[in-house]
């Protein structure tokens, strides 16, 4: 467990300082730089005791800040807080660039399984018709293949992803760019509260704080953070969903763009990505989950290039977790997903990641009841 | 001057010996080593003194073969007959795995100088409304540039790139998988017709043969050859034309393909092209021209990859001829392409071709009256 200083700590942080906001808020960049050296523990000391050179500013609202006021605010809002080291703090937050000071989450999901096989589904919201229905069905096909969707719960583009993965009752992540108490748009508290019910909504901004152009820009970095692959589904030419596959570039994740008719603008953002050789053109979940996670890739995040992959089929090529579950598996009786589990003492959401794995490249099949084993068509993979 | 005997030994090994189809004629593959070996006459010389194993059947169709006679069917439906060395024999054939026979053309256009800036435009019989229009305006973009749109003359995709180029007037070339004097599909014979006004319709099978499915794929060799570059507009995940996008890749030839609605079995060969790295995401006349005539390439038909090519932007990045040109025009003065084309003793659609160049990377701009010079911003080119 985490110490209850370095919780304390990082709440209060999190209230005094807005992370991609030092500059904006005359705070000195010394206040980060205390941070990564010291820890919050220890540079939440410095400033208190006045050790901080030219942060005032900041001591001053530190000096307001009731952490207990503050903690009691996120619990009647119905949320939690969850810092580094606890069981629900994702993997995909541990760099530097991306670490928020908290998460406040919200929902009866367990983030960090279903980060662990997650796609992030972006786009406009200035979206089409075709748009939408392609991200519905990325978002129902991701989900009925165990695969959480990532978005922002705003209209166009992110709305259909979710509400796709929602019809077939998948665990998704909303991440907001306000409190855990506020939702933008007004108009999607029912969305955002349904994802709560099987999923989590996650933020970084306190409880009360409003959305803001800034925070879109430093909320699309989490989205990211929390994927496995990002996907854009339509994107104008300077769409802020852009921004989030710059942030999926820069953290070494794929990223993957849906393309469109060339005579619609709302496709044009993904045309230049694709062209560029900055994106994957996909077309469906399957081509999503081929980045996402290909198969005999012994580190999923550090992939280079799904294609480079060719037609290999052996079963030599599988990850040792894909294995593990690969050797479950029987020919001919199903085996169900619990029962993989039990065997293996692997999470679900662990299995059902090698699963799906496997099951794109031809190694397992879905039957009626569980899981089967194949062996592949020695044809090439794509 | 081409020889009178090699263009006599050529029209008869053209009514004689059909490219592609040596092993389902049951013609020994003798038959095509001699031609390599000894030339159109000498292999002729040696059929006809039966010195060719197992080649009787051909020995009895070329003794049975009027030269005068096909020389004469030939002028009698307007055509005329070209083979290597003369003035209207393409570069673009000068390779052993493409090279005709001989070529029957019928039209005013002049074939080597239309082909030398020249861009196929292929795609699905089977088309949308969708990818009718962008091929229309695909045609009539390259064409209004001073390039010339080569493609098949079939229902679809094929003849939407041919009509707009017809509608700015811009001089095109129909391949044809029929002899000169007949028309598939029969509905387009005016096409046809008007595409001989301004271009040139062009066949390598002889007066009166009809055409058939294997035609059809020898045939597609002849637009890849014939052309730049190769872009396929719309094709399913077997259309003929990713067989013409399969030839270019072989020849050589950059291949572009236009993306389109995911949900449209249409655009699924586009795609799949384009996932594999087998061809250019296009999304329009300026995208494929960057393709087939990319600033900076000493040999523009040896290119890699433009996007390799970056944002340079200096003269220096310029080929020979292109940098002629680009000297020749002044930044106040308008230059007519006639002008430019005596000043440089260069053709004329040499002179476009280079112009459409420099224009593309804004070294050179039109304006009312003819060209004038420019200085290119120093913003990335894409």
């Amino acid at each position: 467990m985490v110490g209850t200083d370095e919780r304390r700590a990082r709440l209060a942080w999190a209230v005094v300082l807005e992370i991609g906001q030092e500059r904006a808020s005359h705070d000195p960049p010394a206040l980060c730089r205390s941070i990564r050296e010291h820890g919050h523990v220890g540079a939440w000391h410095r400033l208190v005791a006045g050790e901080l050179r030219g942060a005032d500013g900041a001591r001053a609202r530190v000096l307001q800040t009731d952490v207990d006021a503050e903690l009691s605010r996120v619990e009647r809002v119905g949320a939690r807080v969850v810092v580094p080291g606890d069981d629900e703090w994702p993997d995909g937050l541990a760099d530097e660039r991306v670490e928020p000071h908290v998460l406040y989450l919200r929902g009866t999901g367990h983030l960090r399984h279903v980060a662990a096989c997650a796609v992030g589904v972006v786009g406009s919201r200035a979206s089409t018709g075709y748009g939408e229905a392609v991200a519905r069905d990325l978002g129902a096909g991701l989900s009925s293949r165990g695969w959480g969707v990532v978005s922002g719960a705003a209209f166009g583009i992110d709305a259909a992803a979710h509400l796709g993965a929602l019809a077939v009752g998948g665990p998704g992540v909303a991440v907001l760019a306000c409190g855990p108490d506020q939702v933008y748009p007004q108009a999607h508290r029912r969305l955002v509260d349904e994802i709560a019910q099987t999923g989590v909504v996650v933020t970084e901004q306190p409880v009360g704080r409003v959305a803001r152009r800034h925070r879109f820009l430093t909320r699309n970095r989490l989205i990211a953070a929390l994927s496995r692959c990002v996907v854009v589904v339509e994107a104008g030419p300077r769409s802020g969903s852009l921004n989030t596959a710059g942030w999926a570039e820069a953290l070494g994740r794929p990223v993957g763009a849906v393309p469109g008719p060339v005579t619609s603008m709302a496709s044009a953002g993904c045309h230049e990505r694709i062209s560029r050789g900055e994106a994957h053109l996909v077309t469906d979940a399957e081509d999503v989950l081929r980045l996402a996670a290909p198969i005999g890739d012994p580190d999923l995040l550090a992939r280079e290039d799904v294609g480079a992959l060719g037609p290999a089929r052996d079963a030599d090529v599988l990850t040792q977790h894909q294995r593990q579950v690969y050797d479950v598996l029987a020919p001919r009786r199903e085996s169900s997903v619990g029962h993989i589990a039990t065997e293996l003492a692997l999470p679900v959401t662990e299995v059902l990641t090698q699963l799906a794995a496997l099951q794109l490249e031809g190694f397992a099949a879905q039957g009626e009841s569980g899981w089967v084993r194949r062996h592949p068509a020695g044809s090439p993979h794509r």
